[in-house]
Order: C-alpha cells, then sequence, then structure tokens
C-alpha cells in the first residue's frame, strides 16, 4: 500500500524515478511533415473572404465548404444544425444631448488599399449580443473599466450611477462584466469604448500603417451573461434542437437587464471631453488627449438600441475518423468557424490549422494508418455570440460525451510568438512532450524550449527557480473565452487550450472589428503562416498520441500539484483579506483617511470591513494528502508499466481506459457551482465578476471573495469530498492497470 | 563606560528612557500666536506682482524692499552683493528641417484674464542656464528621459545618439542630467519638453481652467552640472566677489558641451510625430495622442541657441538680529527670492513665511525677547540659475560659519498639504517636537499627526509598524534642489528643508512658467495662505528653540539610526546587483533574450557583466557600532540634564555649545566626494547621476552603482573614518557636558 500520511507522501514523490524523455512514435512523426504553410494561407484566404457571423450566406457557405475538404480527405463529415436565439440591431443610437449636441457615428469606415472593408452589405455592425432592448437619457457617469472596485472607488468620491448611463472602457475584464455590474448599481445604460491606451495608438502605429485600432475601429462581442452559463440563452443546459423546450425571453437570465453598446475611441471622445466633475483618479486614465473627468454632468446621453430578436440556425462542421480497436473512445478537437466579421485571426487562423490537421490525418490513413480510438473534428458556429455551436453540441450529446470523451482539444486565435497552453492538469505531461516536439519556426528552438525561456525572461526569482528546476512547464487553468467551456466545466472532460501569441502587437487592435482580415493577418499577423502550421503540428501530434497509447496517457501528479497550488492560495486570499480588514480598520480608527484625503475634494472613509473568520482547511488538507498519494501511486504504476511488453487484454484495456476517463468526471458536481449550477467542475471555473479570467477552486474561492463565510465552510467539505472522489476513480484505475 | 559591544549597544538602546514630550517655551508660544494670513499675502502679492529673476530690476526693487522690511521690524538688515556669470538667450531657434518644415513657436502666451501674464518685456524666455552657445542640425532621436537606463536601452534596440539631437521629456531625474548623459552618449544637442502626461492635461485640468500645464507652458530651467559643483560657474569653491579670480568660461567645468532648450508639448509634438523607426518602449510613451517612436529618421532637426555671456549681480538680503548670550552662535534661516518669472509659488510662497517670521520675532524684540544667540535671515537671490547667492555667500564665510553656524534652515515653494521635512538627523528630534506644535489649518489636526498618517497610508507594511512604533518621524536625506546645500554638504552645517505640499494637483503644471503667478496662486495654490501661516509658524518655532536652548538641541541617535540604515541598503544594493548580474549571464547562457526578443524586432543582448566582488563592510559596522554608542551615550547625558537646575557656567557652555557644532562638520571631509571636491558631506549628497535626488553615503554607493570597485572598498575604509571621527566629536561634546 502507498503511504497516505502527508510526510511519508512527500517522501515517496522524492523518490518516484525521473520523467521518461519524449515518445518515439512513428505515426506522429510522419505526421508532422505533412502540413504546409501554404494549405493553411489558401482555407485562411477562403474563409476569410466575406463576413461570415452566424446565420450569414458565407458562413453557411464556409461550413458546407468545409464539410467537403473534409470528406474528400477520407472523414466521415456532416453540419449538424441548432437552432438558438441570435439578435442582429435595428436601431443604434448613441448622442449627447448636453451640453452640446453630438451624434456618435458607429461606423468603422472602409480602408483604402482593403477591399475586403468595403462589404458592407454583408457586415454586421457594432453591437453587442443579447444587450436588452433599451431607448434611455440620462446623465453619463465615466466608470474606468465598469468592475465591482471601481464602483467602489466612486462610492467614495459620492458619485452614484442610479440612473444613469455609464461609459467604460474595454480592459480589465470580459465585457459582459460591465453591464452586469452597471445594472447592479442601478445604471441605465452602458457604453463600452476602446481607449487607444488600451488598443490602439498609445500601443503602435495604427491601421493601416501598423496593427493597432484606428479610431474609428469598433470592438463588437457578446454580452451574455456566460458566468451564468453559455449558449443559448433560450435552453439552458439542453441542446437547443429543432423541438427543445424554450424559455420565454423574458426569462432567461444571461440577457443583459439594460441597454449596452459599444463605440471607437473617435465616438468617445466628445462624450468624455463634455464630463465634468471629479478628475478620474490616476489609473483610470487612458490616452485620450483629455483630462479624464469622471462626471455626472453636464453630459447627458441619449443611448438607443433595439434588437431582432430571432432564431437562427446553427451550422456545426463534425467529421470523424472511427477508432478501430477503441470506437467508444473519443478524441475531440475543435475550433469555431463563425466570425463577427471577416475573422481572419479570430477564428480563422485557428480553423485552418484545424483543417490542415485533418488533411494531415487524411493522408495518414492513406499510408495505412488507423487510430486506436475514434477521432472527431468539429467546426463550431456560433461561437462569437455566446459559445453557441459547441455548447448546444456538448448539451445534446452530453451522455455519450461523457461515456466517451478522453479530451477535447481546443484552438482558436493564432498567431506567431509563444507557446500558450492551458488546460487540465491530467493532461500536462502529454502536452510538454509534444511542445518539446515542434519547431518553433522563427527561432529554430523548440516551442517547449522558447516557452520555458519566454517564462524564465518575465517570472520572479521563485518562479524561475521552478522553471529551471520542473520538468515540465505547468498549463494554465481554463476560464472561459472559447469553446473548451462545455466539454472542461460543464461535462467534465480532460481538455486543452492551445495557441500561439504574444509576439510584437498582436491582434488587439483589430479585434471583433472590421480590419481583422486577409489583408491585415498578411502584414501583421501570422504573415508567413508557419505558426498555423506549427500549430497543426503540435495539436495533430497531441491528437494521434490520445488516439492510439493503449492507456490514455493521463498524469496525475501534476493535477494534484496543481490542486495544492491553489489551496495555498486561497489560503493566503483568506489571509490577504484578513489582513487588509484588520489593517483599514485600524486606519479608520486612526482617522488616516480623514486626515490624508484633500479636504477640497471630500472623500468618503471606505466602510468598516468586518474581518474575515479564520477557516477550517483541514477537510482540505487531508483530501489533497489522500489525492497525491493515490496520484503517486497510480503515475508510478503507468510508469513501470511502459517498460513492459506491449501486448494487452482488450476488455481490461477498455475497462481501464473508462475508469481513466471517469477521473476528469469525478472533479464535477451535477449540483454544479453556488447559485450556477451549469458549471460543475469543482477546480476550474470562470469568474463571476471577471467573466473570462479563471477562479481555481471556484466554490471556495468566490465564497471568500464575496464575503460568504458560511458557503466558504460548506464548500471546503464539498471540495474535499470531489477530491476524495476522483482520488478513489484514480485508485480504481490503478487497481484496473494492476489488472492488465 | 558605555558598551561598545555591538549586542551591549542595542540592549542600552532599548533600556535608554522613553523621549520627552514636546518643552514648554513661552517665547516660541507667544511667537506663534503673531503671524497673519493677510501679511503673508501682501507679501507674495507684492513680490511677485512683476518678473524678478536674477538681474532684473523688479528682482532688485524686492531685495530692497524685503530690506527695509527686515530694518522696519528690527533687524539689522542688509544687501550683499556677489558678481556671477548669468547668461540670457540672444537667438533661440528649433525648427523641423524634414520631413516638412515646423518652427517651434518657442513663446508663453498670454493668458487672458490673468494680466501678469502679459508683462512680456519683462519676462525671461524659455531656456536653460548654463547651456553651452550652439548650432547644429541633425537627426532626431526620442530618449525617454535621458537617464543612463535610457541609453542601455537604446543600445539594446541598435540606436546611437553620436551625432544626433536628442529630445527628452522632463522627469525621471534633474533636467541637468539630460544634456550632459546625452554628451556622454555623443549627442549634439538636447531638447527638453514636458509631456502631458506628468504635468499637463493627463494629470489635471489644465491652466487656466485648472492648475496643470497648458500646451505652450515652458519649464524653464538651469542644467549647470550643479551635482559637480553648485554656485557661479566661474568661481568653484570661493566667493565670487568684485575681485575674485575668474575661470575663463571655456574652463567652466559645470557648463553643459551641446546646447540645450526647452520647449512645450504644443511644440514638441511635431517633433515627436515626424519621428520613425521602433515604436517606444511602453515605459517611455506620454499623453500626446500619438505612436511615440525613437527614431531616428526621417525628422531632421535645426537647434540654435546663443547667450549673452555677461556678468551680472547677484543681491541677497542678510538681516540679523544679535544674539545675548552667545552672538558668535548663529542659527541661519535663508529662502531664495529671485524666480524664473514672476514665481509666485517658487519661490515667494516661502519667502513670504520667512517675512512674516522676520516680522513676527520683531515683535517679540518689541516684547522685550533677546535670543541667546545670532538670528541670521536671508533671502537669496540667483538661487535658480544655480544656488549662486547662497552658494557665494557660504563660500565668501565659509570659516565664520564653520565656526559659528548652528543650524540652516531653508525653505523654498509652499503649498496646502502635508509636512515634507528632510535635513541633518541630528535635529530630527527637534523638527518632530515643533511640527507636534503646530495646527494643520484645514484638518485642525497637528502638522505631525498628519504627516505621520499620511505616511501610514503610503506605507508598506513594515514602513506601517515603525511609523506606529516609532517616537518621531524620520527626516528625509537631503540631495539637492534648494541652498541648503552649500551649508549642509560644502560646510557640514546641520540643516533643515521644511515646507508644505502634495495635497491635490500641487504647482508643477505651472513650474517655472509665466503661468506661476498671483492668479494661480490664489486659485489653486495656498489660497488662502494658512499653509504660508504656519510655515511660518513652525520654522520660526524651530529657530527660536535653536536660538535660546542652552545646550545645541541635537540628538545624535536618530543620526546612528539612519546612517545603520543606509549602510543596511547600500549593502543590499551590493547584494541586489550581484544577485542581478549572475541572474542576467545566467539568462545570456540559457539564450533567454535571443529566444524571447521579437524576430521582427532584432534586439541586442544585454552585455555580459562581471558579477560584482563581494565587499567586506566589516570597518563600516565596527565604526557605526562604535558610533551607535557614543550617540547613546550623549543623548543619555543630555536627557539627564534637562532635569537639572538651568544654572551653568557661560565658558563652559561655549565650549559644549562649539564641540557640538563640530559633530556635523566632522561628517565632511576636506578631500570631498572622489571626483568631485565640492561636496564635502560624508552622508548626503545629490547624485551625480540624478541630480537633486539623494545618495546617502554618497562616496560608497556611487562607487558601487559605477562599478568601481577599488573605489568603493577605499570609500568604505573613508566613511569608516569619518564615523570614527563624528563619533569622538560626541564623546567629546559628552565629556563637555559631564564638565557642565
Amino acid at each position: 500500500m502507498f503511504p497516505r500520511s502527508p510526510v511519508l507522501f512527500a517522501l515517496a514523490l522524492a523518490l518516484l524515478p525521473a520523467p521518461a524523455g519524449p515518445r518515439e512514435d512513428a505515426w506522429d512523426a510522419r505526421f508532422r511533415a505533412v502540413p504546409r504553410t501554404d494549405s493553411v494561407r489558401s482555407y485562411l484566404r477562403h474563409l476569410s473572404a466575406r463576413p461570415h457571423h452566424l446565420g450569414s450566406a458565407y458562413g453557411l457557405a464556409n461550413a458546407r465548404w468545409m464539410r467537403d475538404r473534409f470528406a474528400a480527405w477520407g472523414w466521415d463529415a456532416q453540419i449538424e444544425r441548432f437552432e438558438v436565439l441570435f439578435p442582429t440591431p435595428r436601431e443604434r443610437v448613441v448622442e449627447l444631448v448636453a451640453p452640446r449636441p453630438f451624434r456618435a457615428r458607429l461606423a468603422e469606415p472602409v480602408m483604402a488599399g482593403d477591399a475586403t472593408t468595403a462589404q458592407r452589405a454583408e457586415q454586421l455592425p457594432g453591437y453587442h449580443a443579447y444587450s436588452a432592448d433599451g431607448d434611455v437619457t440620462a446623465p453619463l457617469v465615466y466608470v474606468n473599466y465598469g468592475v465591482p472596485a471601481d464602483y467602489e472607488r466612486l462610492e467614495r468620491m459620492g458619485i452614484s450611477v442610479k440612473g444613469a448611463i455609464v461609459i467604460a472602457r474595454y480592459g480589465g475584464s470580459w465585457r459582459g462584466i460591465k453591464p452586469k455590474v452597471a445594472a447592479e448599481h442601478g445604471a441605465v445604460g452602458t457604453i463600452i469604448y476602446s481607449d487607444p491606451k488600451d488598443d490602439g495608438y498609445f500601443v503602435g502605429d495604427v491601421y493601416p500603417t501598423g496593427p493597432m485600432r484606428p479610431r474609428d475601429g469598433v470592438q463588437r462581442g457578446s454580452v451574455a451573461d456566460m458566468p451564468y452559463h453559455p449558449g443559448d440563452p433560450l435552453t439552458p443546459g439542453v441542446g437547443a434542437t429543432r423541438d427543445a423546450r424554450r424559455l420565454d425571453r423574458k426569462d432567461a437570465k444571461t440577457i443583459t437587464r439594460i441597454p449596452v453598446l459599444p463605440v471607437s475611441y473617435a465616438d468617445a471622445r466628445p462624450l468624455l471631453e463634455s464630463l465634468a466633475g471629479r478628475v478620474a483618479p490616476e489609473e483610470w486614465r487612458g490616452a485620450l488627449p483629455i483630462t479624464y473627468h469622471v462626471g455626472p454632468g453636464p453630459a447627458r446621453v441619449h443611448l438607443k438600441v433595439l434588437f431582432d430578436w430571432k432564431l437562427q440556425t446553427i451550422h456545426n462542421v463534425v467529421a470523424r475518423i472511427p477508432g478501430r480497436e477503441a470506437p467508444d473512445e473519443w478524441v475531440v478537437r475543435g475550433n469555431h468557424h463563425d466570425a463577427w466579421v471577416n475573422g481572419a485571426v479570430d477564428p480563422i487562423s485557428g480553423m485552418a490549422a484545424v483543417l490542415e490537421e485533418a488533411r494531415a490525418l487524411g493522408e495518414l490513413l492513406k499510408q495505412g494508418w488507423r487510430p486506436r480510438r475514434t477521432i472527431v473534428y468539429a467546426g463550431w458556429d456560433g461561437e462569437e455570440p455566446g459559445r453557441l455551436g459547441s455548447t448546444e453540441w456538448a448539451e445534446t450529446h452530453a451522455d455519450e460525451l461523457r461515456a466517451k470523451a478522453v479530451a477535447y482539444l481546443n484552438t482558436d486565435s493564432n498567431q506567431r510568438g509563444f507557446l500558450s497552453a492551458g488546460g487540465s492538469h491530467s493532461l500536462e505531461r502529454l502536452l510538454n512532450d509534444v511542445a518539446r516536439e515542434i519547431t518553433d519556426p522563427e527561432t529554430g528552438l523548440t516551442v517547449w524550449k522558447r516557452w520555458q525561456l519566454n517564462e524564465i525572461a518575465r517570472g520572479t526569482t521563485e518562479a524561475r527557480k521552478e522553471l529551471r528546476e520542473r520538468a515540465d512547464l505547468r498549463l494554465d487553468p481554463l476560464g472561459s473565452g472559447s469553446d473548451y467551456t462545455p466539454f472542461l466545466q460543464h461535462l467534465g472532460i480532460a481538455s486543452l487550450n492551445l495557441g500561439f501569441g504574444g509576439e510584437g502587437f498582436g491582434s488587439s487592435g483589430v479585434y471583433h472589428s472590421i480590419y481583422d482580415d486577409y489583408r491585415w493577418f498578411t502584414r501583421f499577423g501570422d504573415t508567413t503562416f508557419t505558426y498555423g502550421q506549427a500549430l497543426a503540428q503540435l495539436v495533430g501530434s497531441a491528437v494521434i498520441r490520445l488516439a492510439d497509447a493503449e492507456v490514455i496517457p493521463y498524469q496525475f501528479r501534476p493535477m494534484h500539484d496543481a490542486a495544492s497550488k491553489y489551496a495555498g492560495e486561497v489560503r493566503k486570499l483568506l489571509a490577504d483579506r484578513r489582513e487588509a480588514a484588520a489593517e483599514r480598520n485600524r486606519q479608520l480608527d486612526e482617522g488616516v483617511f480623514a486626515a490624508t484625503r484633500d479636504p477640497w475634494q471630500p472623500e468618503a472613509d471606505p466602510a468598516r470591513e468586518e474581518v474575515p473568520p479564520a477557516l477550517d482547511f483541514a477537510l482540505l488538507d487531508s483530501a489533497l494528502a489522500r489525492f497525491g498519494a493515490s496520484a503517486v501511486h497510480y503515475d508510478t504504476l503507468a510508469a513501470r508499466m511502459r517498460d513492459r511488453p506491449a501486448v494487452r487484454d482488450a476488455a481490461a484495456l477498455r475497462e481501464l481506459n473508462a475508469k481513466l476517463m471517469a477521473t476528469e468526471r469525478a472533479l464535477t458536481r451535477a449540483e454544479g457551482l453556488p447559485g450556477r449550477p451549469w458549471y460543475r467542475h469543482q477546480i476550474y471555473a470562470p469568474g463571476f465578476y471577471t467573466g473570462y479570467g479563471v477562479k481555481t477552486l471556484p466554490g471556495v474561492r468566490e465564497a471568500i471573495e464575496e464575503r460568504r463565510w458560511e458557503e466558504a465552510r460548506q464548500q471546503i467539505a464539498v471540495l474535499a469530498g470531489v477530491l476524495g472522489d476522483a482520488a478513489r476513480a484514480i485508485d480504481d484505475a490503478g487497481a484496473a492497470l494492476e489488472r492488465l
């Protein structure tokens, strides 16, 4: 039996054999020779040639074209349809009614020399999907990023947004958080603009000279309350099939409570310039050549936005290569194909890699390869408005996926630069191994090495030490922002989200605008398509290894390592909150705030805050120790097995792999997270008040952040229970492995 | 005998009696009732009514007016004259010659509603005093703040400024560092501009709506190499009397090697906008609505500046109240009276307080008060071009001052807000005691309490602990920036520099421009003159205590505490440099820089750096322990003496006070600091590459910073010697005290 005490367990960790080197595998090496930059270029050029948002003619044409490509490469390919709510705007007005009239243009001009930008009839205008209808006129208040901390600051300044329209800049959180928090504070409308500080001329030259956002560029996007649930607002938790039971729109919880519209910085400037009142705090100020004021007054704004609230058809492309030995074990791979406009970067740079992988796997089929498991490739529709295609598909096939899915591998935008890898930590070793096999196109280093050196360059002293000593690089935990969410966080399928980026200026300046197109991409993006090629090599290699390994290549020590790290963070979060509250109260007693505020700029004392209670983490500690012991036990057995001859009993193997698939499922609870049952994973979730930003151990962490102490205590027990279940699932897998 | 070992010494410190409460003193309490805001207002209005730079008619009129006021209040007042080099511009040109013509306006427009700004005939234009003559045309390069680290960054980008004109923004160092470092790197000219990020619209509304710098506002200033020596460039180290031996101008070391001119942000924008090449690093970018590029090219600039290199007469106002018991012990108090233009804030807000103190002391004289020591009040001329009036006076009277000066108390600009107090740590207790007696006008707290609470609000956890537990607040060490420099750093006279500020936006936006005038001051500055009144109360109280105390009220434990703290910092500096060099070299070996730079934006590896040697600080440690024991011994004796009856032997008292004056002198060396003999103080100096910014333990610290290891070793020994001398001087004073 393996030691269960923390001390013996730590000792055992130290005694384990060093991790083995990269696996040699003829098929994945052959695979890597196939992807070509020319092919990636041709897919990208074709798919981004015209606007192809959900419901567009070109979007459907793209789906059919991709289906036909898959079929031509030897895949079993189909289009799967769903019917989802997808509002598009009928009327949009943003105008200043005082102190002087100004009407926002709300349009992105055609860029000379970039013909794609002239496809006006097919372009969706700048708007926010799932904003409520609204027609309001009210004083304007500038709220910085519009996150909860910004409203605390406003409150101290004595400024209320009740009955006001707020103007927030993009950044600091996912955009959908802004109208949600504004509404919670009583605002009647929200305008979100792109400040040149964040993705315009402050950062670099603007398009067409450089890659950054031009003055009239607008960031479209979804504002559905996806931290509550993604997917069709009318069919939470179930597939939006034609005959699904639908909510009344008024009962849909993910549509905003107040109207919201995005504007460019050219349109925002007259609004911001008309604000008086307090000068905005320094960290709130952007790069417009004005003094930023908070308001309210004298600016009054009229905001009107009305939608066509229609159902629209999702066209997911789903293609399969059936597995030879284990057809009921699936490796699922996806990227979305819908864009806000032409979307050369987002999403076609990733979709093109998916297609090139598919072509290359087709080549292997011709060479006689047959994967052990079934491979499912998907091009999702409707990701932009709310992960619609992936969510509805995952909800529709939930039972089958829970039974069969080995892993889900996602990509989205892809650019020059460094590997960015997030996902389930059971896949950490696999991903590190694959990253060591791929060459970075511009430096000739392995992708893994460049990733490591970049982390070293950016790391603290402590982080550098780990980066140099740890065999593998850590995967980032996943929040949200792309199609992995239903697979990982709703169904508990081990997932990866991969892509290159972070070089130069990136694509933030054309994100969700009409300027994200082929011309931009071939001047400022992955101009030679080598990173598209590298992405295809990387993800395809991972797919082949996952599909062909007899035993699913999970490792559980990295999962334990990650969970322990997050538990430490949560503990520190509470300790820091306790210390901060005590210090704040002490400063209130000392009169620090009264003594240091400018008497000309009255500012209220912050609220006295009860010092958070200490919480008992013993249950969590015990569960983590138990989980760690199980993880070490399994990984040790699995490492030993690698040296034994590869003749197995097929049924025993099937049983083992089924038990392995159950391990990530064990990290979910059917009840979901407190207040948002759709999110079932207990280790990773998007933050309720950050949007895309991840919250690890979300049940415990968010209860502490929101000062719900009783819930925090309950969630510690819940989490300990889940970790115990996962440890048992790993033990089961270990037992099955020993029986092989 | 007092314990000399560190451990016993620390024990002794812990056993010392708690510091005594504020001293009751009828005369300084009576004094504090006299100052009136109306008087302060009337001085300020009068003195700032017309431009009054060095050599101006109104400057001379102000000197005479002040002399007459002093005389009317019962002081013995005179004007003392010196003849100094003071260049003013004959011709100034900044123009873009490529890629398009643009000629900078180089003028500050009259502001409607502020008649003072229309006194054009008397205003000095925007220029830099002690710039070299020059007429150059060259490519332009943007160098951020133009400090050494910025040139390291440029070098890594592959950009040389050899033969170029550099444009630097104000900030990051004292302005005179910018042309000095530019010339060291081969530049042929320097333009310095005020970025709106630093003191313009980014910070707050601009004048006349708000207090910040308007688009055409220019910061004048000196660029003499004052970290080498302040004062007249032609008479280093000696008074610039009419018949003094003068250097040839070509041999003057403090005149810049290349021409330099300041410009507004309206004038800078077309220059910066015409730069191409690399986008400037993020932290280099200001708040102009442009993408900041580094250049060089295509911008070519013509910079021409020619001066009248004439001698000009300094008019220092010097007034005395002779001491009754100790006429040869002087308490010296000063503020400058010259401005760049009208200078309501700089320097009249401080000068007005000096005058109000003088009036109030005159009132005490009428009530029968006669100070024990001589009080010397001064209004310095020519501070702006280079601390000319104070330096030449101090150099002329050096021997007498070394023999007689008990302390020098300086003020300069004064505004609403918090006390800012720097100086010799022997005066730390005195200043803390006085600050506890003064009421902050806007909060009603004591000035001391508001100061403490402000430090708590801004402090780290560690700093807050000390702030709450230590009896006194620490004085800031003094670098340079006002007239204390010759007294403290050249002559070794215990000094204080005091002022209020830090509330709201401050005066940085009109600093050294025509807009620093009465209208601005009465709208945005110390509008009700209550902080002028408080400053007079504070400094006057300190003057009275210093003038009347039988035993000069120095304490040496704070001096030991400060020196020990600085020694710890210097040690940490070396350790950090060692660690940083080792880490950098390791990253070079690992290829971190090559792997992480953008291949499209080539960037050289940083230079490999020899890891600094460990240095032996044992001599310094021993000397500090010795010094600490002497300090504790003296302070303990002095505290005991306070309880004994006040009948003393006059000669013994004189001897004791002479020995006390010698203690700060003992911290100086006749040889001065390495490479800059004028600076003699071994604890405090302005930084050779920071300008105003202080370097404590400068001999050791700057040797480490500049990687001169042999010099660092020598300077450790030198510093240990100086601390030993100071300890002996304190012991001598202690012995004299015991003989009382």
